[in-house]
Protein backbone atom coordinates (compact mmCIF):
# COMPACT_ATOMS: atom_id res chain seq x y z
CA UNK A 1 0.00 0.00 0.00
CA UNK A 2 1.36 3.30 -1.31
CA UNK A 3 1.73 6.40 1.15
CA UNK A 4 0.54 8.37 -1.55
CA UNK A 5 -2.02 6.62 -3.26
CA UNK A 6 -2.84 9.95 -5.97
CA UNK A 7 0.64 10.27 -7.10
CA UNK A 8 2.36 9.77 -9.63
CA UNK A 9 6.06 10.80 -10.90
CA UNK A 10 6.69 11.72 -14.72
CA UNK A 11 9.83 10.52 -15.01
CA UNK A 12 10.31 13.46 -16.96
CA UNK A 13 10.59 15.18 -13.53
CA UNK A 14 13.65 13.10 -12.82
CA UNK A 15 15.04 13.09 -16.89
CA UNK A 16 18.19 13.72 -16.21
CA UNK A 17 18.95 11.67 -12.82
CA UNK A 18 17.42 8.66 -13.84
CA UNK A 19 17.49 5.95 -16.06
CA UNK A 20 13.63 3.60 -15.96
CA UNK A 21 15.61 1.07 -14.21
CA UNK A 22 16.75 3.41 -11.76
CA UNK A 23 13.63 5.47 -11.33
CA UNK A 24 10.93 2.50 -10.34
CA UNK A 25 12.83 0.93 -7.80
CA UNK A 26 13.67 4.66 -6.38
CA UNK A 27 9.92 5.43 -6.17
CA UNK A 28 8.72 2.50 -4.91
CA UNK A 29 11.39 3.24 -1.76
CA UNK A 30 9.75 6.25 -1.50
CA UNK A 31 5.97 4.59 -1.20
CA UNK A 32 5.08 6.29 -4.75
CA UNK A 33 3.57 3.95 -7.01
CA UNK A 34 2.50 6.28 -9.80
CA UNK A 35 4.76 6.80 -12.56
CA UNK A 36 4.75 8.10 -16.34
CA UNK A 37 7.37 7.01 -18.60
CA UNK A 38 8.96 8.02 -21.76
CA UNK A 39 9.70 6.43 -24.78
CA UNK A 40 13.04 6.87 -24.97
CA UNK A 41 13.83 5.32 -21.88
CA UNK A 42 11.64 2.52 -22.17
CA UNK A 43 13.46 1.73 -25.25
CA UNK A 44 16.91 2.00 -23.54
CA UNK A 45 15.95 -0.60 -20.73
CA UNK A 46 13.98 -2.55 -23.34
CA UNK A 47 10.24 -2.95 -23.69
CA UNK A 48 9.99 -6.44 -21.93
CA UNK A 49 12.14 -5.91 -19.45
CA UNK A 50 10.75 -2.57 -18.64
CA UNK A 51 7.45 -3.59 -18.51
CA UNK A 52 8.10 -6.51 -15.99
CA UNK A 53 10.44 -4.10 -14.07
CA UNK A 54 7.49 -1.66 -13.43
CA UNK A 55 5.11 -5.07 -12.44
CA UNK A 56 7.69 -6.34 -9.82
CA UNK A 57 7.34 -2.95 -8.19
CA UNK A 58 3.49 -2.73 -8.61
CA UNK A 59 3.46 0.81 -10.45
CA UNK A 60 0.68 2.03 -11.86
CA UNK A 61 1.91 3.65 -15.32
CA UNK A 62 0.02 7.18 -15.58
CA UNK A 63 0.81 7.66 -18.92
CA UNK A 64 3.51 6.65 -21.99
CA UNK A 65 4.97 9.70 -23.60
CA UNK A 66 4.73 10.63 -26.00
CA UNK A 67 1.94 9.53 -29.30
CA UNK A 68 0.85 11.74 -31.82
CA UNK A 69 3.27 14.70 -33.71
CA UNK A 70 1.14 14.21 -36.59
CA UNK A 71 0.49 17.78 -38.51
CA UNK A 72 3.63 16.99 -40.77
CA UNK A 73 2.56 18.68 -44.90
CA UNK A 74 5.10 15.43 -45.81
CA UNK A 75 2.73 12.78 -46.35
CA UNK A 76 5.96 10.29 -45.96
CA UNK A 77 6.53 11.50 -43.10
CA UNK A 78 2.74 11.27 -42.03
CA UNK A 79 2.62 7.80 -43.20
CA UNK A 80 6.24 7.51 -40.56
CA UNK A 81 4.67 9.01 -37.82
CA UNK A 82 1.27 6.97 -37.85
CA UNK A 83 3.68 4.10 -38.18
CA UNK A 84 5.71 5.02 -35.03
CA UNK A 85 2.09 5.48 -33.27
CA UNK A 86 1.14 1.87 -34.01
CA UNK A 87 4.30 0.67 -32.62
CA UNK A 88 3.80 3.30 -29.50
CA UNK A 89 -0.35 1.48 -28.73
CA UNK A 90 1.81 -1.72 -29.08
CA UNK A 91 4.60 -0.24 -26.34
CA UNK A 92 1.72 1.51 -24.23
CA UNK A 93 -0.34 -1.62 -23.90
CA UNK A 94 2.59 -3.69 -23.12
CA UNK A 95 3.56 -1.69 -19.95
CA UNK A 96 -0.23 -1.52 -19.11
CA UNK A 97 -0.06 2.15 -19.17
CA UNK A 98 -3.44 4.51 -18.62
CA UNK A 99 -3.06 6.02 -21.70
CA UNK A 100 -0.47 7.04 -24.03
CA UNK A 101 0.05 11.12 -23.81
CA UNK A 102 -1.18 12.57 -27.58
CA UNK A 103 0.26 15.83 -28.55
CA UNK A 104 -0.69 17.01 -31.99
CA UNK A 105 2.51 18.38 -33.51
CA UNK A 106 4.08 21.88 -34.39
CA UNK A 107 4.30 23.83 -37.63
CA UNK A 108 7.06 22.65 -40.03
CA UNK A 109 9.74 26.05 -40.60
CA UNK A 110 8.34 27.63 -43.92
CA UNK A 111 4.59 26.05 -43.04
CA UNK A 112 2.10 28.50 -42.15
CA UNK A 113 -1.26 26.88 -42.89
CA UNK A 114 -2.23 26.14 -38.97
CA UNK A 115 -5.73 24.88 -39.92
CA UNK A 116 -3.98 22.34 -42.18
CA UNK A 117 -1.76 21.34 -39.78
CA UNK A 118 -4.67 20.66 -36.82
CA UNK A 119 -6.95 18.98 -39.57
CA UNK A 120 -3.52 16.30 -40.53
CA UNK A 121 -3.44 15.85 -36.95
CA UNK A 122 -6.86 14.95 -36.42
CA UNK A 123 -6.93 12.79 -39.29
CA UNK A 124 -4.23 11.08 -37.75
CA UNK A 125 -5.69 10.58 -34.36
CA UNK A 126 -9.03 9.21 -36.43
CA UNK A 127 -6.94 6.62 -38.43
CA UNK A 128 -5.60 5.27 -35.15
CA UNK A 129 -8.64 4.66 -32.81
CA UNK A 130 -8.99 0.84 -34.17
CA UNK A 131 -5.53 -0.05 -33.62
CA UNK A 132 -6.15 2.01 -30.09
CA UNK A 133 -9.45 0.07 -29.35
CA UNK A 134 -7.63 -3.13 -30.30
CA UNK A 135 -5.17 -3.18 -27.87
CA UNK A 136 -7.19 -1.45 -25.44
CA UNK A 137 -5.27 1.90 -24.94
CA UNK A 138 -6.74 5.56 -24.41
CA UNK A 139 -4.93 8.08 -26.57
CA UNK A 140 -5.42 11.20 -23.95
CA UNK A 141 -5.15 14.22 -25.83
CA UNK A 142 -3.17 16.64 -24.55
CA UNK A 143 -3.02 20.41 -25.90
CA UNK A 144 -0.25 22.24 -24.81
CA UNK A 145 0.60 26.20 -23.86
CA UNK A 146 -0.02 27.87 -27.03
CA UNK A 147 3.55 29.34 -26.50
CA UNK A 148 4.98 25.51 -28.44
CA UNK A 149 1.92 25.75 -30.53
CA UNK A 150 4.70 26.04 -33.36
CA UNK A 151 7.04 23.70 -32.61
CA UNK A 152 5.15 20.94 -30.20
CA UNK A 153 1.04 21.47 -30.48
CA UNK A 154 -1.18 23.01 -32.53
CA UNK A 155 -3.85 21.83 -30.18
CA UNK A 156 -3.66 24.36 -27.44
CA UNK A 157 -6.70 24.70 -25.74
CA UNK A 158 -9.06 22.43 -23.69
CA UNK A 159 -12.09 23.47 -25.74
CA UNK A 160 -10.05 22.35 -29.06
CA UNK A 161 -9.23 19.34 -27.52
CA UNK A 162 -13.10 18.63 -26.45
CA UNK A 163 -13.98 19.84 -29.72
CA UNK A 164 -11.29 17.10 -31.61
CA UNK A 165 -12.94 14.08 -29.00
CA UNK A 166 -16.42 15.21 -30.45
CA UNK A 167 -16.12 14.75 -33.96
CA UNK A 168 -14.09 11.52 -33.51
CA UNK A 169 -17.09 9.78 -32.12
CA UNK A 170 -15.16 7.48 -30.02
CA UNK A 171 -15.70 7.92 -26.73
CA UNK A 172 -13.72 4.47 -25.18
CA UNK A 173 -10.60 5.72 -27.07
CA UNK A 174 -9.94 8.93 -26.84
CA UNK A 175 -9.47 10.83 -23.63
CA UNK A 176 -8.16 14.25 -22.54
CA UNK A 177 -5.08 15.13 -20.41
CA UNK A 178 -5.06 17.92 -18.23
CA UNK A 179 -1.78 19.92 -17.55
CA UNK A 180 -1.91 22.57 -15.21
CA UNK A 181 1.15 24.35 -16.81
CA UNK A 182 -0.29 24.05 -20.10
CA UNK A 183 -4.08 25.57 -19.64
CA UNK A 184 -3.80 27.38 -16.12
CA UNK A 185 -3.64 31.06 -18.27
CA UNK A 186 -7.33 29.87 -20.14
CA UNK A 187 -10.22 31.85 -19.27
CA UNK A 188 -12.83 29.13 -20.33
CA UNK A 189 -11.11 26.72 -18.26
CA UNK A 190 -13.28 25.58 -15.79
CA UNK A 191 -16.44 24.98 -17.96
CA UNK A 192 -14.09 23.21 -20.74
CA UNK A 193 -12.85 20.91 -17.90
CA UNK A 194 -16.38 20.34 -16.56
CA UNK A 195 -17.60 20.01 -20.53
CA UNK A 196 -14.41 17.09 -20.25
CA UNK A 197 -15.70 15.37 -17.34
CA UNK A 198 -14.88 11.67 -17.14
CA UNK A 199 -13.17 11.95 -20.55
CA UNK A 200 -10.14 13.01 -18.60
CA UNK A 201 -7.87 9.77 -18.38
CA UNK A 202 -4.45 12.30 -16.83
CA UNK A 203 -4.41 15.06 -14.72
CA UNK A 204 -0.14 16.66 -14.78
CA UNK A 205 0.63 19.24 -12.73
CA UNK A 206 3.69 21.69 -12.04
CA UNK A 207 3.79 25.27 -11.31
CA UNK A 208 4.33 28.50 -13.57
CA UNK A 209 6.98 30.70 -12.01
CA UNK A 210 6.65 34.16 -12.55
CA UNK A 211 10.20 35.11 -13.58
CA UNK A 212 9.87 31.92 -16.36
CA UNK A 213 13.18 31.98 -18.46
CA UNK A 214 12.31 29.15 -20.93
CA UNK A 215 9.50 28.05 -23.05
CA UNK A 216 9.73 24.74 -22.36
CA UNK A 217 12.22 23.62 -19.42
CA UNK A 218 11.46 26.20 -16.89
CA UNK A 219 8.93 24.85 -15.21
CA UNK A 220 8.47 25.15 -11.61
CA UNK A 221 7.67 22.67 -8.31
CA UNK A 222 3.82 22.81 -6.91
CA UNK A 223 3.93 25.60 -4.76
CA UNK A 224 5.99 27.85 -6.23
CA UNK A 225 4.55 29.40 -9.04
CA UNK A 226 1.18 31.37 -9.47
CA UNK A 227 -1.17 28.60 -10.11
CA UNK A 228 -3.86 27.88 -8.07
CA UNK A 229 -3.26 23.79 -8.30
CA UNK A 230 -5.67 22.98 -5.73
CA UNK A 231 -8.37 24.80 -7.59
CA UNK A 232 -7.16 23.16 -10.75
CA UNK A 233 -7.55 20.05 -9.14
CA UNK A 234 -10.84 20.80 -7.48
CA UNK A 235 -12.39 21.28 -10.92
CA UNK A 236 -11.30 17.83 -12.53
CA UNK A 237 -12.33 16.28 -9.71
CA UNK A 238 -15.34 17.74 -9.84
CA UNK A 239 -15.80 16.67 -13.08
CA UNK A 240 -15.49 13.04 -12.05
CA UNK A 241 -11.65 12.22 -12.05
CA UNK A 242 -10.41 10.43 -10.20
CA UNK A 243 -7.20 9.83 -10.62
CA UNK A 244 -3.47 10.52 -9.70
CA UNK A 245 -2.02 13.62 -9.94
CA UNK A 246 1.07 13.31 -11.47
CA UNK A 247 4.04 15.55 -11.13
CA UNK A 248 5.65 16.38 -15.08
CA UNK A 249 8.67 19.19 -14.13
CA UNK A 250 11.04 19.79 -17.20
CA UNK A 251 13.70 21.91 -15.48
CA UNK A 252 16.68 22.05 -17.20
CA UNK A 253 18.55 24.48 -14.56
CA UNK A 254 16.92 23.73 -11.27
CA UNK A 255 15.34 20.42 -10.69
CA UNK A 256 16.93 18.04 -13.28
CA UNK A 257 19.95 19.42 -11.48
CA UNK A 258 19.66 18.40 -7.82
CA UNK A 259 19.87 14.92 -6.09
CA UNK A 260 16.64 12.29 -6.98
CA UNK A 261 15.59 11.84 -3.38
CA UNK A 262 15.54 15.40 -2.73
CA UNK A 263 12.97 16.02 -5.43
CA UNK A 264 10.99 13.44 -4.24
CA UNK A 265 11.14 14.58 -0.69
CA UNK A 266 10.41 17.95 -1.74
CA UNK A 267 7.33 16.37 -3.97
CA UNK A 268 6.09 14.25 -0.82
CA UNK A 269 5.94 17.60 1.32
CA UNK A 270 4.17 19.71 -1.81
CA UNK A 271 1.69 16.85 -2.12
CA UNK A 272 -1.06 17.77 0.45
CA UNK A 273 -1.20 21.47 0.24
CA UNK A 274 0.21 22.43 -3.23
CA UNK A 275 -1.64 20.25 -5.39
CA UNK B 1 2.30 61.82 -49.34
CA UNK B 2 3.77 58.44 -47.89
CA UNK B 3 4.70 55.86 -50.11
CA UNK B 4 3.58 53.55 -47.53
CA UNK B 5 0.14 54.56 -46.75
CA UNK B 6 -0.94 51.80 -44.25
CA UNK B 7 2.49 51.38 -42.77
CA UNK B 8 3.53 52.31 -39.15
CA UNK B 9 6.41 51.50 -36.68
CA UNK B 10 6.39 50.95 -32.98
CA UNK B 11 9.37 52.41 -32.04
CA UNK B 12 10.07 49.47 -29.74
CA UNK B 13 10.96 48.06 -33.15
CA UNK B 14 14.16 50.70 -33.22
CA UNK B 15 14.28 50.69 -29.00
CA UNK B 16 17.76 50.34 -28.56
CA UNK B 17 18.58 52.34 -31.63
CA UNK B 18 16.27 55.69 -31.52
CA UNK B 19 15.67 57.92 -29.17
CA UNK B 20 11.70 59.64 -30.50
CA UNK B 21 13.66 62.54 -31.51
CA UNK B 22 15.46 60.31 -34.10
CA UNK B 23 12.79 57.83 -34.75
CA UNK B 24 10.65 60.57 -35.98
CA UNK B 25 12.88 61.93 -38.87
CA UNK B 26 14.50 59.09 -39.86
CA UNK B 27 10.94 57.34 -40.61
CA UNK B 28 9.77 60.40 -42.29
CA UNK B 29 12.92 59.65 -44.47
CA UNK B 30 12.12 56.61 -45.23
CA UNK B 31 8.85 57.91 -46.52
CA UNK B 32 6.41 56.15 -43.44
CA UNK B 33 4.25 58.81 -41.91
CA UNK B 34 2.93 55.98 -39.05
CA UNK B 35 4.56 55.61 -35.59
CA UNK B 36 3.73 53.90 -32.39
CA UNK B 37 5.24 55.74 -28.93
CA UNK B 38 6.01 54.56 -26.07
CA UNK B 39 5.79 56.59 -23.10
CA UNK B 40 9.39 56.37 -21.79
CA UNK B 41 10.63 57.58 -25.60
CA UNK B 42 7.91 60.65 -24.96
CA UNK B 43 9.02 61.84 -21.48
CA UNK B 44 12.75 61.51 -22.59
CA UNK B 45 11.88 63.89 -25.32
CA UNK B 46 9.12 66.02 -23.25
CA UNK B 47 5.55 65.51 -23.92
CA UNK B 48 4.84 69.24 -25.59
CA UNK B 49 7.92 68.77 -27.81
CA UNK B 50 6.88 65.39 -28.79
CA UNK B 51 3.76 66.25 -29.70
CA UNK B 52 5.27 69.26 -31.87
CA UNK B 53 7.71 66.69 -33.10
CA UNK B 54 5.09 64.34 -34.58
CA UNK B 55 3.14 67.17 -35.56
CA UNK B 56 6.14 68.88 -37.73
CA UNK B 57 6.69 65.43 -39.86
CA UNK B 58 3.04 65.24 -40.13
CA UNK B 59 3.17 61.69 -38.66
CA UNK B 60 -0.14 59.68 -37.54
CA UNK B 61 0.28 58.35 -34.26
CA UNK B 62 -0.88 55.05 -34.35
CA UNK B 63 -0.86 53.94 -30.53
CA UNK B 64 0.46 54.99 -27.06
CA UNK B 65 2.24 52.38 -24.88
CA UNK B 66 1.31 51.21 -22.82
CA UNK B 67 -1.79 52.00 -20.45
CA UNK B 68 -3.76 49.62 -17.85
CA UNK B 69 -1.60 47.39 -15.65
CA UNK B 70 -4.20 47.33 -12.88
CA UNK B 71 -4.79 43.85 -12.06
CA UNK B 72 -2.23 44.46 -8.51
CA UNK B 73 -4.38 43.48 -5.55
CA UNK B 74 -2.78 46.11 -3.42
CA UNK B 75 -5.33 49.24 -2.90
CA UNK B 76 -2.63 51.87 -3.21
CA UNK B 77 -0.76 50.46 -5.66
CA UNK B 78 -4.37 50.11 -8.05
CA UNK B 79 -5.16 53.73 -6.83
CA UNK B 80 -1.48 54.56 -8.01
CA UNK B 81 -2.00 52.93 -11.60
CA UNK B 82 -5.27 54.50 -11.73
CA UNK B 83 -3.63 58.21 -11.49
CA UNK B 84 -0.53 57.07 -13.65
CA UNK B 85 -3.70 55.99 -16.34
CA UNK B 86 -5.33 59.60 -16.15
CA UNK B 87 -1.83 61.14 -17.32
CA UNK B 88 -1.63 58.63 -20.28
CA UNK B 89 -4.77 59.37 -21.24
CA UNK B 90 -3.98 63.13 -21.69
CA UNK B 91 -0.57 62.25 -22.76
CA UNK B 92 -2.43 60.37 -25.97
CA UNK B 93 -4.46 63.42 -26.45
CA UNK B 94 -1.69 65.44 -26.59
CA UNK B 95 0.26 63.55 -29.21
CA UNK B 96 -2.93 62.85 -30.72
CA UNK B 97 -2.84 58.88 -30.79
CA UNK B 98 -5.47 56.60 -32.22
CA UNK B 99 -5.53 55.21 -28.79
CA UNK B 100 -3.72 53.75 -25.66
CA UNK B 101 -2.39 50.34 -25.75
CA UNK B 102 -3.87 48.71 -22.92
CA UNK B 103 -2.83 45.61 -20.87
CA UNK B 104 -4.78 43.97 -18.19
CA UNK B 105 -1.53 43.35 -15.81
CA UNK B 106 0.05 40.42 -14.84
CA UNK B 107 0.14 38.47 -11.26
CA UNK B 108 2.13 39.88 -8.65
CA UNK B 109 4.51 36.92 -7.34
CA UNK B 110 2.57 34.94 -4.47
CA UNK B 111 -0.96 35.73 -5.83
CA UNK B 112 -2.57 32.99 -7.86
CA UNK B 113 -6.21 34.28 -7.89
CA UNK B 114 -6.49 34.98 -11.64
CA UNK B 115 -10.40 35.83 -12.17
CA UNK B 116 -9.78 38.40 -9.13
CA UNK B 117 -7.33 40.17 -11.09
CA UNK B 118 -9.08 40.03 -14.26
CA UNK B 119 -11.82 41.53 -12.46
CA UNK B 120 -9.95 44.00 -10.90
CA UNK B 121 -8.16 44.99 -14.48
CA UNK B 122 -11.56 45.63 -15.83
CA UNK B 123 -13.15 47.44 -12.93
CA UNK B 124 -10.08 49.64 -13.20
CA UNK B 125 -10.89 50.49 -17.24
CA UNK B 126 -14.23 50.77 -16.38
CA UNK B 127 -13.06 53.39 -14.03
CA UNK B 128 -10.93 54.80 -16.64
CA UNK B 129 -14.14 55.85 -19.22
CA UNK B 130 -14.93 59.33 -18.56
CA UNK B 131 -11.77 60.25 -18.48
CA UNK B 132 -10.79 59.22 -22.16
CA UNK B 133 -14.40 60.28 -23.18
CA UNK B 134 -13.84 63.46 -21.99
CA UNK B 135 -10.07 63.43 -23.98
CA UNK B 136 -11.27 61.98 -26.82
CA UNK B 137 -8.78 58.77 -25.93
CA UNK B 138 -9.92 55.38 -27.45
CA UNK B 139 -8.55 52.52 -25.20
CA UNK B 140 -7.35 49.75 -26.95
CA UNK B 141 -7.36 46.55 -24.85
CA UNK B 142 -4.68 44.44 -26.36
CA UNK B 143 -4.72 40.28 -25.38
CA UNK B 144 -1.75 39.84 -24.94
CA UNK B 145 0.23 35.83 -25.84
CA UNK B 146 -0.53 33.67 -22.78
CA UNK B 147 2.81 33.11 -22.42
CA UNK B 148 3.06 36.69 -20.31
CA UNK B 149 0.02 35.70 -18.39
CA UNK B 150 1.83 35.89 -15.39
CA UNK B 151 4.18 38.64 -15.99
CA UNK B 152 1.96 41.41 -18.03
CA UNK B 153 -1.70 40.61 -18.98
CA UNK B 154 -4.23 38.65 -17.41
CA UNK B 155 -5.88 39.06 -20.66
CA UNK B 156 -4.96 36.73 -23.08
CA UNK B 157 -7.54 36.24 -26.09
CA UNK B 158 -9.62 37.90 -28.45
CA UNK B 159 -12.66 36.15 -27.30
CA UNK B 160 -11.95 37.90 -23.47
CA UNK B 161 -11.68 41.14 -24.77
CA UNK B 162 -14.33 40.69 -26.32
CA UNK B 163 -16.24 40.25 -23.70
CA UNK B 164 -14.93 42.67 -21.44
CA UNK B 165 -15.53 44.88 -24.62
CA UNK B 166 -18.97 43.61 -24.05
CA UNK B 167 -19.12 44.35 -20.37
CA UNK B 168 -17.95 47.70 -20.27
CA UNK B 169 -21.00 48.94 -22.86
CA UNK B 170 -18.80 52.04 -24.13
CA UNK B 171 -18.08 50.79 -27.80
CA UNK B 172 -17.35 54.51 -28.47
CA UNK B 173 -14.03 54.39 -26.40
CA UNK B 174 -13.31 50.68 -25.87
CA UNK B 175 -11.50 49.30 -28.58
CA UNK B 176 -9.50 46.40 -29.31
CA UNK B 177 -5.62 46.37 -30.77
CA UNK B 178 -5.15 42.78 -32.71
CA UNK B 179 -1.20 41.92 -32.75
CA UNK B 180 -0.17 38.71 -34.57
CA UNK B 181 2.08 37.62 -32.41
CA UNK B 182 0.04 37.37 -29.33
CA UNK B 183 -2.98 35.73 -31.13
CA UNK B 184 -2.30 33.56 -34.33
CA UNK B 185 -2.51 30.32 -32.13
CA UNK B 186 -5.83 31.16 -31.24
CA UNK B 187 -8.23 28.20 -33.08
CA UNK B 188 -11.38 30.82 -32.49
CA UNK B 189 -9.52 33.72 -33.52
CA UNK B 190 -11.04 34.42 -37.48
CA UNK B 191 -14.71 34.69 -35.76
CA UNK B 192 -13.62 36.38 -32.74
CA UNK B 193 -12.09 39.52 -35.13
CA UNK B 194 -15.06 39.15 -36.83
CA UNK B 195 -17.41 39.65 -33.87
CA UNK B 196 -14.56 42.94 -32.88
CA UNK B 197 -15.10 44.14 -35.97
CA UNK B 198 -15.36 47.71 -36.32
CA UNK B 199 -14.00 47.92 -32.70
CA UNK B 200 -10.24 47.08 -33.86
CA UNK B 201 -8.16 50.19 -33.62
CA UNK B 202 -5.26 49.01 -34.36
CA UNK B 203 -3.31 46.24 -35.80
CA UNK B 204 -0.16 45.10 -34.95
CA UNK B 205 2.41 42.59 -36.66
CA UNK B 206 5.52 40.60 -35.94
CA UNK B 207 6.42 36.94 -36.91
CA UNK B 208 6.78 33.68 -34.75
CA UNK B 209 9.84 32.24 -35.19
CA UNK B 210 9.63 28.33 -34.98
CA UNK B 211 12.95 28.47 -32.82
CA UNK B 212 11.91 31.36 -30.39
CA UNK B 213 13.92 31.84 -27.83
CA UNK B 214 12.97 33.48 -25.04
CA UNK B 215 9.54 34.53 -23.47
CA UNK B 216 9.57 38.19 -24.55
CA UNK B 217 12.57 39.65 -26.48
CA UNK B 218 12.48 37.45 -29.26
CA UNK B 219 9.76 38.50 -32.31
CA UNK B 220 10.29 37.61 -35.70
CA UNK B 221 10.40 39.98 -38.76
CA UNK B 222 6.86 39.79 -40.56
CA UNK B 223 7.58 36.75 -43.22
CA UNK B 224 10.57 35.31 -41.25
CA UNK B 225 8.13 32.86 -39.13
CA UNK B 226 5.36 30.34 -39.11
CA UNK B 227 2.38 33.27 -38.99
CA UNK B 228 -0.20 33.36 -42.09
CA UNK B 229 0.02 37.59 -41.35
CA UNK B 230 -1.45 38.47 -44.70
CA UNK B 231 -4.02 35.92 -43.45
CA UNK B 232 -5.15 37.94 -40.78
CA UNK B 233 -5.05 41.06 -42.07
CA UNK B 234 -7.48 40.24 -44.33
CA UNK B 235 -9.63 38.66 -41.18
CA UNK B 236 -9.22 42.49 -40.21
CA UNK B 237 -10.32 44.38 -43.18
CA UNK B 238 -12.96 41.77 -43.57
CA UNK B 239 -14.04 42.85 -40.14
CA UNK B 240 -14.36 46.56 -41.18
CA UNK B 241 -10.85 47.86 -39.59
CA UNK B 242 -9.10 49.96 -42.37
CA UNK B 243 -6.03 51.26 -40.77
CA UNK B 244 -2.45 50.76 -40.68
CA UNK B 245 -0.34 47.70 -40.21
CA UNK B 246 2.23 48.75 -37.70
CA UNK B 247 5.08 46.47 -37.34
CA UNK B 248 6.24 46.23 -33.47
CA UNK B 249 9.36 43.51 -33.06
CA UNK B 250 10.97 43.38 -29.34
CA UNK B 251 13.95 41.60 -30.57
CA UNK B 252 17.12 41.85 -28.09
CA UNK B 253 19.40 39.68 -30.11
CA UNK B 254 18.78 40.55 -33.54
CA UNK B 255 16.67 43.44 -34.65
CA UNK B 256 17.88 45.57 -32.01
CA UNK B 257 21.30 45.30 -32.55
CA UNK B 258 21.31 46.40 -36.41
CA UNK B 259 21.40 49.70 -38.28
CA UNK B 260 18.03 51.74 -38.04
CA UNK B 261 18.11 52.27 -41.81
CA UNK B 262 18.51 48.49 -43.13
CA UNK B 263 15.95 47.37 -40.02
CA UNK B 264 13.31 49.96 -42.02
CA UNK B 265 14.45 48.99 -45.55
CA UNK B 266 13.75 45.11 -44.60
CA UNK B 267 10.19 46.42 -43.13
CA UNK B 268 9.67 48.31 -46.12
CA UNK B 269 10.67 45.23 -48.77
CA UNK B 270 8.24 43.09 -46.53
CA UNK B 271 5.71 45.37 -46.16
CA UNK B 272 3.92 44.64 -49.54
CA UNK B 273 4.08 40.41 -49.66
CA UNK B 274 4.74 39.72 -45.81
CA UNK B 275 2.42 41.86 -43.95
Amino acid sequence: MSDYPQLSVNQATLREQCSLAEIVPLLARHAIHGVAVWRDKLHECGVKQGAQLLRDHNMTVTGYCVGGLLSDPDPTVFEQSLEDNRRIIEEAAEINAQCVVFLAGGLVAGVKDIDAARERALEGLSLLIPEARAAGVVLGLEPLHPMVCASRSVLSTMKAANDWRDQLEAPDVVGIVVDTYNVWWDPDLSQEIARAGQAICAFHVADWLVDTSDLRLDRGMPGDGVIDIPRIRALVEDAGYGGPREVEIFSRDNWWRRDPDEVLEIIKARYRHSM
